[in-house]
């Protein structure tokens, strides 16, 4: 059919695999989409294949492609994060009328969503940038859709977005989450919480493997028993089927696999927010880090060669210790939950934002890359108290961390001394000990700034806001560092 | 003595307590230093006080303050980084001739040195971002100094700085670092390790007294003990000194002072920028964010009031795990100091400069907080092999870390056991373990991201650079995920 015969829902820019996807789902709910692609031969090959037999209308250039929309217009960018958007905007709004929509789904960085959300309003556009995950099987079948940008644009696209969302329990993973760049600031923090759940099943499966000497076979066989209980979730039933997957020759294709992971983008950045918003997000901090070390597979080679390896070998029972290994995944779970909402409470605060807590554990409970029976438990802990500080006050979180607690220790304490490499497990417990210390050492810390440099400590014995100087040497001045801070 | 009377050396603009000591260090070297400070009644109280007797020449307003100076002039600020470094320059440059010279002695992000360095090269005017570490006493009998910017300034400034500097062994604790934020960037790097010290410090501190239940005064003991050994330093030596510090009543003032430290800054840019650069600086990063929970002090009472503590007690020897704890801080430090380095390499690279890394360690031998007997180790390592990869693959090092081993995984594992928060010593050793993993549990983690973005992984048994993609369920498409990035 030609573009004028008919006029679309929606239209979709950028036909790699999510984009593709997206169009598809929309089209099996009864939208008609029209896509356009810079490389315009990836238009035809996608109207021609994946999409033959469909409504789905593709356009060899812009203008004609957003003659194709029906008002208010509809436009969805799927290309890569960055000055990409920015182009594809800019050449978008010559033709577009007051009150059309543009809908970033990249995984744009949320600063950015920000400044467009406040420059396409002065021209008059509706700008919107949603978080969309659920990869390449989510856009296909229903991902988990965190809009946010211009509200006055949400109800236009809402009917859309949230047929194609996934559904659990009849309620769409699709909300509205708030102004600006919220949108994308939570797509973030799902993200950061995406690489610590995927290290905290890597160092669970390193720990069997490389500390247990369990098989391959054996470690599936331990997945396929953990999705079943309170770790049931998308990523652990991926690892399920991934240790199902062989080579001709009968060994496992992961064993092939090489070990170094990518670390650009989503994940740092939710690190970087954190250190920039003084909250402590050490798991994530330490997952990224963690594929930061293994992209070094050269030097860690080398070092494999120099430096002594253990001796050490496990004694105990393996079935105890993976029930340990099990405790102490869910309790870092729980704490590397914790913390991306202490993140996410501190930027709404910054940001000016008023987040639904339990509405984005709604968003991410199904669809997306880290949906799992445990964010129903996140929710109803905000159903319970919708003004609850932190998870680990919650009592169903305080219970299930006590529980672990023992196996948690065993598991960290294990893996040290058999030098298996657990740094998400054990900053987890660190952190945990931490939060429930009324006392730390900072108060040494804080003697040792004033020694050197001045800078003055609050006492507890005196309210907070009074501060005192003590010359520790008996040398020094008496002058405290009001404006120079080292 | 009036304005006019006399040329100065140099002058110095902001009168706060580092600025004040490095004026009066100045001074005794027999230099000529005019000052001047926004309040001016500071420059008053300065002459009259501290001053009092010298050859400073204090000045009321800047055109003043500059007619008084020497060709080329040098004027160092020492105001807070910022904005305020910004609007001095400015007001500044009007008074100036080309070839003066602007040096910023405060601790500013290196990127506001870069751009400064090119922004006054337009102008004709020197720019110098130098790094000023030592805290009020350093300042006052010689700090380290790390310059960079433009290095046509270098010449002028050398005298002045070189001398003022600490001096180890007769070398001075100063050397030209590289162009634009080089400086700035190595001081950044210097305060991230302080920050990192700080805190394994306050571990081992916490441990003794919370997890061994040694006394104040048994804990000074051991700080005594350890300053005369590996782990002789400023740091060490300060702690020592402030375990002795009493109130009226007799208890240690350290006792009576708030644990809650402040994050903002250097350390915070450290972590930021290794999570920028790729690079896993676990260590500093979990030193930042153990001061970011020790400032949630409500938070932690409440908590501690309602998670359960622990009913376990050492029972061991006290004197082996004092020495087991030694072993932890020392180890620790070399990850730390390791990572430290692999930052600025990355860096160089990044930012195209040439770093002197065995003069970085001099730099920072004497003089600065981390000064230590440590830092010739890591000099002579780099003087041994001035292109040495990683201090880790260094013999002394390798030595030093395989002989503590054994006290850091036991100091570590009794932590876990007594539930005392170590999140840098637990988060140091997970690093050495990963780093001497030839095989990391990261081929699990790309098969997961191939599994549901077609983020492609390569194999162990093909070249790299050669990707791959798997239909891991049967169902998904072929298509590879080029332009999206999950």
């Amino acid at each position: 059919m030609t573009v004028m015969e008919k006029k679309a829902d929606i239209g979709l820019v950028g036909l790699a695999v999510m984009g593709q996807n997206l169009v598809l789902n929309m089209n099996d709910k009864g939208f008609t989409v029209a896509v356009y692609n810079r490389t315009t031969s990836k238009v035809d090959e996608f109207i021609n294949g994946p999409a033959k037999d469909t409504n789905i209308i593709g356009c060899h250039d812009l203008k004609s492609f957003v003659e194709t929309l029906k008002a208010p217009r509809r436009v969805m960018l799927m290309v890569k994060a960055g000055p990409v958007v920015d182009q594809f905007i800019e050449q978008l709004v010559p033709y577009l009328d007051k009150g059309d929509i543009i809908i970033d789904g990249g995984n744009s960085l949320f600063n950015d969503s920000d400044r467009r959300t406040h420059e396409l309003h002065k021209k008059g556009i509706l700008f919107i940038g949603s978080g969309v995950s659920g990869g390449e099987e989510g856009a296909r079948f229903g991902p988990s859709l965190m809009p946010g940008g211009n509200n006055a644009a949400w109800p236009a696209i809402k009917p859309i977005f949230q047929s194609i969302a996934a559904q659990v329990d009849g309620e769409p993973c699709c909300d509205w989450v708030g102004n600006d760049g919220a949108g994308h600031y939570v797509k973030m923090v799902h993200n950061g919480i995406e690489y610590g759940d995927m290290q905290l099943i890597c160092e669970a499966y390193q720990m069997m493997r490389e500390g247990l000497g369990m098989s391959g076979d054996e470690i599936q066989q331990v997945f396929a028993e953990w999705n079943t209980g309170v770790l049931d979730s998308y990523l652990i039933e991926i690892t399920r089927d991934i240790l199902t997957v062989k080579e001709p020759d009968g060994s496992l294709l992961i064993d092939h696999i090489l070990d170094t992971a990518g670390q650009k983008g989503t994940g740092k950045w939710t690190g970087m927010n954190a250190l920039d918003l003084g909250i402590p997000l050490t798991l994530i901090g330490e997952a990224v880090f963690a594929r930061c070390l293994s992209a070094q597979k050269e030097e860690r080679v080398a070092a494999s060669e120099k430096l002594p390896a253990l001796a050490a070998k496990f004694e105990g029972d393996t079935q105890e210790m993976v029930d340990a290994i099990r405790d102490a995944l869910y309790a870092s779970k729980i704490i590397s939950y914790a913390q991306g909402y202490m993140l996410m409470r501190e930027a709404a605060a910054t940001y000016g934002w008023e987040l639904n807590y339990g509405g984005i554990a709604l968003m991410w409970r199904g669809g997306c890359i880290i949906r799992s029976r445990f964010l129903s438990n996140i929710r109803d802990a905000f159903d319970r108290d919708p003004s609850l500080q932190n998870l680990l006050m919650d009592d169903f979180f305080i219970n299930a961390i006590t529980e672990a607690l023992p196996g948690w220790r065993k598991a960290v304490g294990t893996a040290i001394s058999l030098g298996v490499p657990v740094p998400s497990f054990s900053s987890a417990l660190s952190f945990y000990d931490g939060y429930r210390s009324a006392r730390l050492p900072a108060n040494l810390l804080q003697a040792q700034r004033d020694y050197f440099g001045a800078h003055t400590y609050e006492r507890l014995d005196k309210p907070r806001g009074e501060f005192f100087h003590t010359n520790w040497t008996g040398r020094g001045g008496d002058v405290s560092a009001s404006t120079y801070d080292v």
